[in-house]
């Protein structure tokens, strides 16, 4: 299995504190040592690191964490191989262009059955299953929507339908941006937490580093992180249910009925 | 205007030593310090590395130089902004993907009028004329070849023509891979060299910096760089005649009439 991370701000942030956190588990708090990646947009394009090698000990890694990138929306994704082998085509995560936008994806999960499905615009580099659903779920949204909605609350209720629909071939947490929202969809397990004013201090679980964001932020910023699994532990995670999706928009959900 | 460097390789090699070289014309021995960019390919798949920032004193050029990833086809680019602000969306290279690969376009040059071109398959998601240049050949591609020809040839035929017509419009001088082969078209300045048994030593223009390749190669090894400018004062480069494509494939130029 894998672990996800995104990030939805209003304001460009960095993704360091939580970032340490979860490298630590790609090899030494955990086991996900089959490759990292993450994605950090700048309006509609997004840069992505990617690195096969164990993230606890990656100089990718580490430059992530001191370079500090600053962002409304990020992905991150650290692996272990359950389909595919490990190398740079199968490493999360993954980006197609759709709208003149840059469009991120990360899974955790196995899907039975995806390699069936017929793609058409968008194909596989790599040999996973997550990556020929990514692939998939943008030929199908590109066919519905050749031109990006006017109405948004169209195109989440898409993504959630096709969401929906893989869900049923096994497990399927993932992380999707269009450049604009975060989808945030969960399987089996994806949790959330919104940082905003009053902000105070936060414990990373991995290794008990300690940031006080008060002072790292002003009054107006909201910034909410989700991750597979909680990384801090004097906060309080939202669990996300079975077969729900969230969508966020600079750091706030986005409210609708799909 | 920009700087190019490419390479094409018959065994895994890095590209530090000519990267530290076109580095420093980020900024310090030369004027391009509006961002750079690499794609560095592991079979189908590139991971890319792009800075808005300059490359002389970029932290993650650092990283490149140190971490010394090695790949058959790599693809460097240094920019003076022309066309275009200076943000992550208008750095070169730019990705996209075709058959299952990954292919990596950088231009040094302007095309008048390339804006007026539809698109089709792939948009623009920055504002340069080289992004939509890169885009519109990739659509033609598509379009005439919808699956890899096994015909290698007519796609170098394809290709070329697309450049000739571009070159029209401007100036063009431009690297692009399918991941296979590393193709140059040189509209005003391209230059090249293929480096290999028996290996001598090469001295950076731009630091002084001395490599005996002869301690780092093996008597098998071929490696080729291409560059808008050559990058070493003790080896002879060949310059690239206008209007010229060359195509190389694991360091060796690829025979053929286009």
């Amino acid at each position: 299995m894998c672990e996800l991370l995104g990030m939805s701000a209003n304001v460009p942030t960095d993704i360091c504190f939580s970032f340490t956190g979860l490298m630590q588990r790609g090899g030494h708090t955990g086991p996900h040592q089959d490759g990292w990646g993450i994605g950090i947009y700048e309006g509609r394009a997004c840069r992505t690191f990617h690195d096969p090698h164990p993230s606890a000990w990656s100089e990718v890694a580490e430059l992530i964490r001191n370079y500090a990138i600053k962002s409304e929306n990020a992905i991150a994704h650290i692996r272990k191989a359950n389909r595919g082998k490990v190398c740079l085509a199968n490493t999360h995560p993954f980006t197609r262009e759709l709208w003149g936008s840059h469009w991120l994806f990360a899974h955790n999960g196995q899907l039975r059955g995806i390699k069936q499905r017929p793609l058409r615009h968008y194909s596989r580099i790599g040999t996973t299953d997550s990556e020929h659903a990514f692939c998939w779920m943008m030929d199908r949204i590109r066919k519905r929507f050749p031109e990006r909605p006017q109405n948004g609350t169209e195109l989440i209720r898409y993504i959630y339908k096709l969401a929906l629909e893989l869900d049923k071939s096994g497990v399927f947490n993932f992380l999707l941006s269009d450049s604009v929202n975060l989808y945030a969809y969960c399987s089996t397990s994806l949790c959330w937490i919104t940082r905003k004013h009053p902000f105070g201090e936060a414990r990373l679980i991995d290794t008990g580093e300690v940031w006080d964001f008060s002072k790292l932020t002003t009054p107006k910023d909201i910034v909410t992180m989700i991750a597979s699994r909680a990384l801090t532990d004097n906060e309080t995670w939202t669990q996300m249910e079975k077969g729900e999706l969230l969508v966020f928009r600079k750091g706030i959900p986005v409210n609708g009925d799909w």
